[in-house]
């Protein structure tokens, strides 16, 4: 690689189109761990620098007790690595960090680092990935490749989590619900926010609340009020302008406060709802009517402030029907607190007795939105027990992932100067599998995928009908022979520095979603089940697994007993 | 509050200074849920939006099965309402996402919006705070209030549980540990790390590997190299450039490689050591040799990419031997697998021998780092088995707050136009503490925190020997009277908007760091303590005591029993 004076800009790479920076202007080259400075310059100190390494980052157990992961955050390494280069303020401050005996010419090799000699090839964003198959990887000048490990794990573990964690939920909420997003105030930090709206939404939710996750990335967006605005309100009395024209214009409601009331005090008194409630509150009454006045064709109400049922439901009826008079439709409810599934139903109830004692048409399917600290296990208790939820509002457990807040991406050298490297490890799991290689997944006979296989780079790929030894990579025993009636390379290049090999295009947000749904659904169901699910196969091929047990004989010393 | 064309910049506000822009750019006021911008049209439409409220930000559960919570992330919000403004595209963003049916005064409205007419009053960032107590409170036009929701509780949420993971850490690992904080790569997201990295510091820590939280705030890096860098190396024939200057320049050692495999030679065969090891991997030797050469003033290396005792240990040893022929002193070792507190029994040992057979004075106390999936119950364990652990680098588990990854900040409406509000909830804990209030800290006589206790705002303060009466705010049997020996103020003007009252200025990290340490240093030791810890009482004056109830009873519906 020529060192050059300058950082390079997008348009120094053919085939890389324009591609723009990183969504975070802090992603930069210093978001990165010290040591890859310190051996950026042992490497350059030995002349090793610009030897040719491969990386393979991947992850060793899938997250949540489940037995697939969601890989996403690719694009965000891409826009990185399309960016990648010092600024001089930039050089000065590691010139500061390092040890004042650091030679100058490390600096200047600094100054002229980019990533046009850099390769990548990854699976494609948004697929079903599995343990120990290498998501990325990543070839290039050593001291370059190792400056990128530690922004990659970054941009790839959380990204990869939360979107896993997101299609999680929608499996167990199932496809008809609508799933919403609410987690930007717990998240781990303002990106962790935005990031979690993103990769929720690619793992399968419909929307997020957060506005500026909808800007960057066209999520669509959903939101109406708090329980402070609720209890901002005292009575209805302070609602001066109380007039709403009808939906089509026709004719003006001229007060619609005493419309509500003249509605409240009907419920009160109807046939199938009489000694349900009293007085409800008036402050939520208010607050409820003067939302209403704001948002005439969009009426949803939270009504858990002071009382579900007593309160928040027929204030909330009171209003729909009133909206109603005008030939508006009221979208629905917002449950916070209690028992949800007991909450939901008693509202549907409600919603069902008004609809026959009215003949409002619909009324009866009013949506109910719950939200309150849900995650995968109250989701599935509420369907066990049994609920009227239309949508739901999740926050906290999806966005802060808190069933397992983090995901164990690493980056492994397993290649350098075209020799296999590989890391030993007292832990078995943790022994890396050494060379470059190929990756496929082979589908069985019912179109599901069947097991992911790894080669050495030039064995001959495996082939539609022909039988294929497929061999764990540490257990001699497991080992099973498949014939693949389709078979799909699982790695393509996503970047090729300056050379003018092709290179993917990064695909929109809303492919990505669609290619991660439909993989999802693609999985043999014994895999997607929460309890005991069934562990996809991962392998190698028979040549790649002799040449890793060959190569961890030839690194291990050798003890001296005595 | 007058609405102004353009958005005001930081100069706007006599006695602000010049405050920076938020740390991470992405915190802009779209950084919200959708539903503030609902409320804020709904408030405006029924000519609310400038009715003068104050909000409460606090938490209801110390997280971590603790009695104690570091409050964090207090700078930030100041950065953000310094500059808090809404430009033309975020408004047209907004327009875009409300419904059509929006009135066009609300983005005139909007534009003229800026922090002017706000006020916040704060506890001291890198305080000891509890459960229920007021960290902010802020006040001001109701619209703008509520547009500073998400992002002051994304800002303080993970702010404060990451200081307060560090703090918990720092506690169990013991002042005379360096603790390091290695979790860039593991954390939720970019930011995440950068924060992660910043509030570790603040609750204890000793340095970061993230070298642009380094740079962002100060902290003091560490690092040095990865299992990559060993495996890099095939063996010690590669290192060209063999030559190194003893430390005083006095002389120069042509074979540094021939130096190191005396020493390894010698070490295989001593008195003391025969037999521990035989062949060591010579791929390690390679890399230590030339991480040496690269660093001879700062030598520690990581000894477990093949067999700590047969292999790492005695190839630091070679290596640091030879160094210490040339007048250099090796810092030390890092392990990252396996037993730690045995291998670092073993290492202290190999040291000691060392000295002991070598006469190589201190080198016994050659240090050694622990790394790899640390946490508190792990610290605890190595401490009960004895260790000779001198500094931990801890990542995943302190950063992503593995035991409990969100902490339950909220934002609640207290008063509006001098009227106190409550809100309400099936979920006592989740009533929310009425009233504009002032917040003391009463300390006793051996100097430790006794209790802190909320007020009206125009109670009369505690005073020192007095004696007050103490009330749990929702259990009337819980109340305790104190003398106090000494009574702080907790909430303090840290915003006073285009007003010309004065503002506590913001501290630099290292006094927030030192007032962190001090603060959990004057605890008593019964509330630090990881097993069952005291409950810190919180509690009310008996005036708010009888209002918040006059008010809870007002406000709940009362049924109709048929």
């Amino acid at each position: 690689m020529e060192a050059v004076a300058n950082g390079p800009n997008k348009h120094d790479y053919p085939n890389a189109g324009i591609i723009d920076g990183p969504t975070n202007p802090m992603v930069t080259p210093l978001l990165t761990d010290l040591y890859q400075f310190t051996m950026a310059y042992a490497y350059w100190k030995a002349g090793k620098h610009n030897e040719r390494a491969v990386f393979d980052l991947y992850f060793r157990r899938n997250p949540f007790g489940g037995e697939y992961t969601i890989f996403a955050g690719l694009e965000d390494c891409i826009r990185f690595v399309a960016h990648f280069n010092f600024t001089e303020e930039e050089i000065a401050f590691v010139r500061e960090t390092l040890p004042a005996s650091c030679e100058d010419g490390f600096y200047h090799y600094l100054r002229g680092i980019n990533c046009s000699d850099i390769e990548i090839y990854s699976i494609s964003e948004g697929s079903v990935v599995f343990p120990k198959v290498p998501l990325m990887r990543v070839e290039g000048p050593i001291a370059v490749v190792q400056l990128l490990e530690t922004p990659f794990v970054n941009l790839i573990n959380y990204a990869s989590l939360v979107a896993t964690n997101a299609a999680r939920h929608r499996f167990v909420a199932g496809k008809s619900k609508q799933l919403l997003e609410f987690g930007l105030r717990r998240a781990q930090g303002p990106d962790g926010g935005i990031s979690a709206s993103k990769y929720c939404y690619m793992g399968g939710f419909d929307a997020t609340s957060n506005v500026a996750a909808g800007r960057l990335f066209g999520i669509p967006l959903r939101g109406t009020h708090s329980h402070a605005f609720v209890s901002s309100f005292m009575s209805p009395d302070e609602i001066l302008e109380k007039s709403l024209h009808s939906r089509d214009g026709s004719t003006v409601c001229e007060d619609f406060v005493s419309l509500v009331q003249t509605w409240l005090s009907k419920l009160k008194w109807s046939k199938l709802l009489a000694g349900i409630f009293g007085e409800t509150n008036q402050s939520e009454l208010a607050a409820f009517t003067s939302y209403a006045l704001a948002f005439p064709h969009n009426f949803l109400a939270l009504v858990d402030t002071y009382d579900v049922v007593r309160s928040g439901i027929p204030n909330f009826c009171a209003v729909a029907l009133a909206l109603n008079d005008l030939g508006y439709k009221a979208i629905g409810i917002r449950l916070d607190s209690g028992d949800l599934a007991y909450l939901s139903c008693e509202a549907r109830m409600f919603f069902c007795s008004i609809e026959k004692e009215f003949g409002v048409p619909d009324f009866g399917r009013t949506s109910i939105t719950a939200s309150n600290d849900l995650n995968e296990e109250t989701l599935d208790a509420l369907n066990k027990q049994g609920h009227e939820v239309d949508a739901f509002g999740i926050g906290t457990h999806l966005v802060t992932c808190y069933a397992q807040p983090a995901l164990g991406v690493v980056f492994k050298l397993v290649e350098i100067n075209n020799q296999p490297r590989i890391k030993l490890s007292e832990d078995v799991s943790k022994v890396s599998i050494p060379c470059k290689k190929r990756c496929y997944r082979l589908y069985g006979k019912e179109g599901y995928p069947l097991v992911d296989i790894m080669t050495g780079e030039n064995e001959l790929s495996p082939k539609v009908g022909e039988r294929i030894l497929c061999r764990h990579p540490f257990n001699e025993s497991k080992r099973a022979y498949v014939v693949p009636q389709k078979v799909e390379e699982l790695l393509k290049c996503f970047w090729s520095g300056s050379s003018d090999k092709g290179r993917e295009e990064l695909p929109p947000i809303k492919d990505i979603r669609d290619r991660c749904i439909k993989q999802l659904e693609n999985m043999r169901p014994d895999h997607m089940r929460r309890l005991n699910p069934t562990p996809y196969k991962v392998s190698v091929s028979a040549k790649l697994y002799d040449f890793i047990h060959f190569l961890w004989l030839n690194e291990a010393p050798v003890g001296e007993l005595q």
